[in-house]
């Protein structure tokens, strides 16, 4: 392959063939193509964009360059789901149990978190015992036995997103389009799932902070899974303020565990509907939105999505007692409150500062080898909309490390604002993108 | 220096200060930025472009990398004339001699050529014993007693353009206005020159094929020369059929020579006097461009500007009676004819096709540590507008190697276009880009 030639055939805007996109990416898994010429490629893509067949192919190229997981011997539809990432985003551990106990097997990958945004794995990993790390041959146990299941994502899923993404985020080429779309959809492609739901976040603490790039995003993911022959619906969801009340692991396995148990709050509780909903329709579990809706409320009810989760924690090393005696899990030594200053009602906690205050409290990483800790983080008493007067508690504070508090005091102080009008609370779902047979 | 972050910069449109692009300079010389890094800036600042003060910063950089000529003990102005490179262009060889009879200092350092284009040491080097390898010291000796001196750009002239066309060249990022500029102009500028006339060749046989990109690639070559407080002309000329009749290098040495002693082909002396004339403006030996040019005519005409051509051969090595002789020079063993097909005018002599061709032949480098065959080539007895008949001559083809006789002949045939109706020849000189002083 004359990569020089492919990468000119980008930059003046033509579109790649899917004979030169498998060979670049081949090419460049192997360490035949040098990273500076993948990097030029990366950077002409960022400028020039890629169609949806090209975006297509570029996925189908990264998905085969590593291990894809096959479920056919359960006979249920596979469906899971993916946010673009947030704050205070602990859907997963509530959709996941929900959507099996309705009657879809969900076959959850996730990775860790870093910077302002929390991890899937990360607040797993907050309950005593439990890990993802499991051989092909327990997943495959673990969900046929529980509907669910919780994975790692390692070397052996698209290796070539890995190696990809690396020099990404060295040069300046992480906002593209086709590229977020490959890198997210070759890996959940690898999960063998027949049918996925997509939470694309917008907003101040969200990667796509205008909801017209995660329209577009949407878009291409969306199609991109039909391409490959997945049902794929996104919803597009608010992330101007954290999701729920609490923000770090283990205070966030709590607020799932009530949220399980219909104790949650408002707005995650309703997210967590609306997600699993979508779900069940993709797994053809119900016919309807509505009918899809009625399940969620009725799994939760009754208290099978609860059992779900405390079956698969059991089922992979975890103490399911913590999820009944919350001081089983790690607890912060600190507590500290932020107070509202003056009357009023609260009309922004802004989502990207409280995500980066949680991280300098050691919630979250700065980089992607740093120690995180399960027990710190923030749990808000009122969010957007909720009236305050002065001297009441907005925000409360869990530390361990108090050298690092006061920054993120003064952080959090920093991104609360107080309005002295009535402020209504952001709406949650701006938009769905469905495939075409659902529309 | 945060390279993601600069290059984002770039990316999303801002401009670059001169400190940043000075640490990204040195930084990648020192081999401190990787080359990934470096190529993702390259394709950014190939479809953001950069501001003259950008570009001007840029150069300066690649000029700073490396050592920087001085001739300051010589008082003559300095000026010397660079070519963006074509087919058959010869003019170095009889405009450094002609300026230097005429008064001004020519410290000329000229590159090989690559792919279609010639280079001015090859041609100088079909002069049996010829040598550019000179010393700084060599350099000034011979600058100063003939006038003119030709060197060898090497590593110790701006090695960061150096290092930088390395990868522009697997990268697709060669044809970017701000990095031909920088790459041409830190070269140059390396030389201690106080004025420089630039000739950029548009058409087929060049780089600018357009001539609103070759109008782009002056004006920016002359904004940096003025950033840089030198005295800057560039002419904008015809590059779509060979220039003068004689493409290979004993061939070209031939032309040179008769051209000096005033027998050459007239576009090619036409071209000469124009580039000598800006030449001797820009070193203030004339006032006006007409003044220039009688001054061309008159050394040319009094045999001085052969003389100083014949001086300097002999400084450097070379055996000054080949001039005269021209049997002492390389010589091809077989002579073919390419005639016309048909009566009527030459419509067209494609320029590329003519310098693949000679390349084909051996009088080029395919690769860049190829080796050449100086008595190959092509001479022209016929140009664009000059009526023919059926059978008659139109190129006369001088070879080594006959297995590659045919391609070229083939070639050749195939750039030959015959017209029924007469036909003007093409205009030589089309623009002419001043610095602001002599507008």
């Amino acid at each position: 392959m004359d990569a020089p030639e492919l990468i000119r055939k980008k930059r003046d805007g033509f579109d790649l063939t899917r004979g030169e996109i498998f060979s670049f990416i081949e090419g460049f898994t192997r360490g035949e193509i040098p990273d500076y010429q993948a990097s030029a490629l990366l950077m002409a893509i960022f400028f020039r964009g890629m169609d949806r067949r090209e975006t297509a192919d570029l996925t189908e190229a990264m998905l085969r360059s590593g291990r894809v997981l096959d479920f056919s011997a359960l006979p249920q539809a596979k469906v899971d789901k993916h946010s673009t990432g947030g704050v205070g985003d602990k859907t997963s551990l509530i959709i996941a149990p929900a959507a099996a106990a309705a009657g879809v097997l969900v076959p959850m990958i996730s990775g860790r978190g870093l910077g302002h945004t929390g991890g899937t794995l990360d607040k797993l990993e907050a309950i005593p015992g439990f890990s993802p790390r499991l051989s092909f041959q327990d997943f495959h146990r673990v969900l046929g036995k529980c509907g669910l299941a919780f994975g790692a994502a390692t070397e052996e899923f698209a290796p070539a997103d890995r190696k990809i993404y690396a020099l990404r985020d060295v040069t300046a080429t992480v906002e593209s389009i086709p590229l977020i779309t490959a890198s997210i959809m070759s890996k959940k492609l690898a999960e063998g799932i027949d049918g996925l739901v997509l939470d694309v976040k917008t907003g101040t603490g969200a990667f796509m902070q205008k909801v017209e790039n995660a329209r577009a995003l949407a878009s291409s993911l969306v199609s991109t899974g039909i391409a490959h022959g997945k049902r794929v619906h996104a919803l597009i969801t608010d992330m101007t303020q954290p999701l729920g009340n609490a923000v770090g692991n283990a205070l966030e396995v709590i607020e799932s565990v009530e949220t399980l148990k219909g104790r949650g709050p408002r707005d995650l509780s309703d997210l967590c509907r609306e997600l699993t909903a979508h779900m069940l329709l993709l797994g053809r579990v119900t016919d309807s939105l509505d009918d899809a809706r009625s399940k969620y409320d009725s799994v939760i009810a009754g208290g099978r999505a609860f059992e779900r989760f405390s079956n698969v924690v059991a089922e992979q090393g975890g103490n399911p007692r913590s999820l009944e005696d919350y001081s089983l899990l790690p607890q912060a030594r600190h507590e500290d409150a932020v107070v509202a200053p003056k009357d009023g009602f609260i009309s922004g906690l802004e989502a990207r500062a409280m995500g980066v205050a949680s991280m300098i409290l050691g919630a979250g990483r700065e980089r992607s080898d740093a120690i995180i800790d399960p027990a710190v983080g923030l749990v808000f008493e009122k969010k957007i909309g909720d009236e305050v007067q002065a001297g009441e508690r907005v925000c409360v504070v869990y530390s361990n490390d108090s050298s690092r508090l006061a920054q993120a005091l003064d952080m959090i102080r920093g991104a609360i604002t107080i309005s002295a009008e009535p402020v209504s609370p952001p709406p949650l779902v701006l938009e769905r993108v469905l495939d075409t047979q659902d529309q």
